[in-house]
């Protein structure tokens, strides 16, 4: 069974004010639900179909189709970001579409990205549609909301007590996809770093451009077509992510 | 000025059946019309918020936030497919999401891939959401919606008139990606031959993963990572296509 007033609490996380006041997400899909309760995260309620009836289910789902399962899971609380040795990370600059930012968070986990940074302005974390569009990637991949362009001045190594050192990125390699960039597939790649990811509209932003020092380019076929296109966001990330796994076997 | 009666027409052209029928596809957004414009397609109105005014755009459009500009397009005639020597080939094995859809086509634009089968089950390419995904790149990439297992075992070469050669796929080479499949990475490929990708909630179907004879496998990071996890079918293309591309310059 589930109350009037749980309905109306559920309902109301479909929305990003409700979801921030009370630090708490929607995980729908049996699949998502059961690898909610396996992973980390608190678990604070779930519902069956078989409990609560297909009413209810329809009433507290946000999907066209609602699915037999559906998890209240506290948000994480912030920790602050700090890159290990060879530590792979992604960075995204204002990534707004939550089917995009899902796709990314896959790719990262299948990549074995375990952090990605995000500017204030890429979309929330807990939007019913990332959650979903993430396939459970969300209980493996840690994001970190923060202002990008000086925490990629600034990344702080584990055990420094300072994270201001005395070259910009600290020595890390800051990598981005640029059309003027460096052919990926002839130029050096470490087996650390971050890759910054540009949103879908305006790739890079100036500011934060001016912080990577590594700029790639993923070459069309034939490399020399003249075509004024670029490719999806997520396609980048996931053909500039297997290109560094690949090149550190 | 537009008429009611065209008005109506063109709404009407968001219903499958009614593409169908007239043969036609929308549009939209001042790049995508200019490009339509600019292609082969026989663009047979157009239509600018400057002379229609919003009301009727608003009115036309199938987008949310209606874009200046609208075009009707001719649907291109199905031709029969053939495979070049050394051409690449994508195959689509049940893709249900436009998005997906759009995307791969976009893919495909980028790495010079200029047709795609697709089993009949495969979203519509004159779906409006698949033409706005693929930002252009349905005027350069041609679709052949066909039944994909026979013309997988079949297909035909230029200057053949027999299209049935004594071996399976005609000694093309039929590449899919598989779980149990051989690392990309360390597999020999060839520059030309026909790469199937499965649908995303079933992957390549029994009939035409008999047809595929050389299985591939995108590998997690690290190697041995237990991710019970899979790629979203248009990323796993992107990974597939750049790996082939990058092999063949």
């Amino acid at each position: 069974m589930i109350s009037k007033n749980d309905i109306k609490e559920i309902r109301a996380l479909g929305q990003k004010k409700f979801r921030d006041e009370r630090g708490l997400f929607v995980v729908e899909g049996e699949k998502l639900v059961e690898e909610a309760l396996r992973s980390g995260f608190d678990v604070v309620a779930h519902y069956r179909i078989e409990d609560i009836g297909e009413e209810a289910m329809a009433r507290i789902s946000q999907l066209t189709h609602p699915s037999p399962a559906l998890a209240l899971v506290r948000q994480r609380a912030p920790m602050p970001f700090t890159i290990g040795p060879d530590e792979l990370v992604l960075a995204l600059d204002g990534v707004r579409d939550p089917g995009n930012l899902g796709t990314i968070l896959r790719i990262a986990d299948w990549f074995g990205i375990r952090q990605v940074l995000a500017s204030e302005d890429t979309v929330e974390l807990y939007n019913p549609k990332v959650v979903q569009a993430t396939m459970g990637a969300i209980f493996r991949v840690r994001m970190h909301y923060c202002d990008l362009p000086s925490t990629l001045r600034f990344p702080v190594k584990p055990g420094m007590t300072e994270n201001r050192s005395s070259q910009a990125s600290g020595g890390i390699p800051v990598y981005g996809t640029f059309l003027e960039g460096d052919n990926i597939y002839s130029t050096p790649l470490t087996k650390g770093g971050i890759i910054v990811m540009g949103s879908e509209a305006h790739g890079v932003s100036a500011e934060v451009a001016a912080v990577v020092n590594r700029k790639l380019f993923i070459p069309p076929y034939p490399a020399d077509a003249h075509t004024s296109e670029s490719l999806n966001v997520a396609v980048a990330t996931a053909i500039t992510c297997a290109e560094f796994r690949r090149r550190s076997v």
